[in-house]
């Protein structure tokens, strides 16, 4: 990049907010995937009018711009693929209200997930999506991925928590979709069209949630499983009975047995799956439905059933739960966490075809994940430098996007298309689908300066 | 229209499908306002490949397209302005699928929202959007509205409930976003961006559409109140107690005072307003929560307050509230139905402002409407047969909406903007956000046949 254009971007947001020593460049060349590229430049700014001056500046060079979170992604988004600028958000993380009465809170997007849910709940209130990455993640990526997390299932996304956004657009033009109000339908719905958009249409630079009441109470229940088919017959065996779970995640046996490998919790080792089942509403309801699933599964014939006495019991049944990813990277050095999702009563049949494609291929491939919603997380352990591998891998990976799709289901369920699921989208969107969304894209972006390379490949 | 023209519309639909009568002109020239157009044709297609390929000869042609459902829209947005193609989508009325295990349904455009409520409900689902015409409207005008309704406070508003949908673009292009899972972030959402687009962006031909489990026990409860404050502060004093009710409606003095002249429903006369709420669940759920609302309400200081004991009593309040509607069209023959909606803190502040608008004007202006979300729905009763009643209207309901934004609300909370809003919009959005609008719309209609004049006036 030419130095007259680093000043000049230094003139906007002052000279300690451009960083492009090797060490900063490498620093932001990578996500939560195994892809890097490295910027040209890193510029964190301090205001939406900083936001809207760098983006102008960069629309008249035909700078690309790729904006960055707490780069936590799963996808490859905010990898700066051919250069130029990434713009890092974290700087603007001021949470401006919570609003008890119009139950809303206004951040930043560099606002950290979990510290706007303690700000929060401490007033009574509660901000639903909780992806695993809460502690680390930012808003404004959750708004550009519509990440989801455990909690969706009852909840929903991101996206249905989105009132009104703050947009600076490819040529710096800033708009405001939204507002205050929980019903708007006052033009084109733009706040789900960024929401989810990958920071390819604009830059998110303040965000108006809804929020609900905090639920009082939350019941935490463990059941093993002999054999999938019963899994996948509990899933359904609740939901029919008319509870709707506030999360119903599912552990395969191969994440059963690296949990009890790696850092020990108690799983029953020899069972085919395990449901981790929570309850909320007020001490009532979570109580009553918590006994409702516990009636529900011995139907089923759930080999085992762990109702958690209290908080303490419930951590540690969700312990086992959180230590499956860690577990993962102790089995070999790269981690790929893809979200392929099928509708739910496929779950079964997708864990199946998984289970096939693991001994195809010859990969350490461990099923966890969202079942309640269909939205499984297959992970698989390898090494990015052993070239067989990787390339078995990658069929692997290939052949899990066939299986979500011939079973009616899509390709990202919450991580979003980024670089390395743009070669696979118009498998599932068809050519009509596909052009739909880049004439959209060109329509707000013409020189294709926001995160080229991402979500359309080429 | 060239008789050629109607002759190839008539082959690719039937014969019987073409209708040029002027009965039947004037048949399909209005909607639920007082706004009519003719069109020079209409067209009521069978099939997805029929409305294709109508699209394409119209795109071809330059001939505009103006989507219809039943006409029971409250904006003019199906209301044919500059002649052209009435595409009538009542006969796609199907209901493809009703799936209890992946909590779905699929459904034709035509099909009318009351008709797929029994059927899922039959079924132990529920699909929550109601909108007060749900036994005329069709899911499709449903959906290209983002229709609401009084459930919305609890259980959202049709956006909330797609899943996928079968959209055919103004070039005749058949595009699926979405599918069959809760979620799914693959590409832009573009199943709330046709949501909610009314019939400009394309024409919806099949839905996918997210089901619930029925709620068992419905609990409901009226409560009269002495002012205006009081009854924000009882509205407040629920949703603050983390009780979301599944509806919480408003009615103003004189709304009382016209149901009472009309169709008396014993409601308590002195009240400045009264509140109608529900509340859900399983039995022990509706009933407890039915039971802190009342006392919510007693500590409020409710003058009076009714809970019904049984279904028929709940039948009898709810009477109440739907003899509203028909009791304004007994003061005079024209209403128009305005949903100009602020956040909820400000809805007392939204009724004073009402309350002046209508003194100013001499109106005939009743309150009512969705208040636990602040959607209101200030209407007014005239003539439109009297010039001079109609200007002061026209100059209140432009205040109107001028009061609803300076509260930090919307034009426009379920209605839509169709003819009647397009004028104001541009003060909502700004020239950015409407050209940001305007640039999705060419890229997806650069020819401006899908529902000419509609949102964007001019
Ligand atoms: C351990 C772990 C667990 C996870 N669990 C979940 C989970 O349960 N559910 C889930 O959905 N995801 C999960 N994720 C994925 C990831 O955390 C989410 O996608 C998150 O939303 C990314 O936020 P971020 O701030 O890190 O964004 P980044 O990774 O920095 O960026 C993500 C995308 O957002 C864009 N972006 C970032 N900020 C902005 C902005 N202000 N304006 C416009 N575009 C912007 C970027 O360009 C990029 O395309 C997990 C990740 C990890 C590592
Ligand atoms: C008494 C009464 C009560 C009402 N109560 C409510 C309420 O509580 N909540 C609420 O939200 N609304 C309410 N409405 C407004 C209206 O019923 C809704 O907007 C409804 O969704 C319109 O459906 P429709 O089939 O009549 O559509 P139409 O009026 O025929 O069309 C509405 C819009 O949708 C477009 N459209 C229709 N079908 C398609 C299609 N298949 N593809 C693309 N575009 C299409 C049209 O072009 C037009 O822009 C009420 C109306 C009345 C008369």
């Amino acid at each position: 990049m030419q130095a007259s254009l680093q000043q000049e971007l230094a003139r906007i947001v002052g000279k300690d907010r451009v960083l492009a020593s090797p060490e900063d460049l490498l620093c932001y060349s990578y996500d939560g995937t195994f892809v890097a590229y490295k910027p040209d430049v890193v510029v964190k700014p301090a205001s939406t009018e900083q936001v809207a001056r760098v983006l102008e500046l960069a629309c008249r060079e035909g700078i690309p711009v790729h904006p960055r979170g707490a780069g936590t992604g799963l996808s490859g988004g905010s990898v700066p693929r051919g250069g130029g600028i990434a713009l890092v958000m974290t700087a603007m993380n001021t949470i401006y209200e919570i609003n008890p009465e119009d139950m809303l809170a206004v951040a930043g997007p560099g606002v950290i997930t979990a510290e706007l849910h303690r700000a929060v709940e401490e007033r009574g209130l509660f901000y639903p999506p909780d992806p695993g990455s809460a502690e680390f993640c930012t808003l404004g990526g959750n708004v550009a991925e519509c990440a989801g997390g455990p909690r969706a299932l009852k909840y929903g996304v991101t996206r249905d928590y989105i009132l009104g956004l703050e947009v600076v657009l490819a040529d710096g033009r800033v708009v405001h979709p939204g507002g205050r109000t929980v019903k708007n339908v006052t033009g084109y719905d733009l706040c789900r069209l960024f929401t989810g958009s990958e920071g390819t249409l604009g830059v998110i630079t303040k965000i108006t949630l809804r929020l609900i009441p905090k639920p009082q109470a939350v019941k935490t229940i463990l059941a093993a499983f002999k054999d999938l088919v019963q899994t996948g017959e509990a899933v359904n065996a609740i939901l029919s009975a008319g509870i709707i779970p506030r999360t119903l995640e599912i552990m395969d046996s191969v994440s059963i047995a690296i949990v009890e490998q790696f850092s020990p919790c108690g799983l029953p080792r020899e069972a085919a799956a395990v449901l981790l089942i929570e309850t909320d509403g007020d001490r009532e309801q979570a109580q009553r439905e918590a006994e409702r699933v516990v009636k529900v599964l011995k139907e089923v014939g759930s080999a085992e059933i762990r109702l958690a006495a209290d908080a303490r019991e419930a951590g540690e049944l969700w312990r086992a739960r959180r230590a499956v990813s860690p577990a993962i990277t102790r089995i070999k050095p790269t981690k790929i966490a893809e979200d392929a999702t099928v509708p739910r009563s496929q779950v079964p049949a997708m864990i199946r075809r998984l289970g096939q494609i693991r001994e195809k291929y010859q990969i350490d491939l461990v099923i966890f994940g969202h079942a309640g919603d269909g939205n499984l997380h297959p992970n698989i352990a390898c090494d990015c430098r052993d070239a067989g591998e990787m390339q078995r891998v990658e069929k692997a990976i290939a052949e899990i996007f066939q299986a979500a799709l011939e079973l009616g289901g899509t390709l990202s369920g919450e991580h979003g298309i980024g670089l390395l699921k743009a070669p696979f989208l118009m498998a599932e969107l068809g050519e009509a689908g596909y052009q739909a969304m880049r004439d959209i894209k060109r329509s707000l972006d013409p020189k294709n300066i926001l995160n080229p390379h991402k979500i359309f490949s080429g």
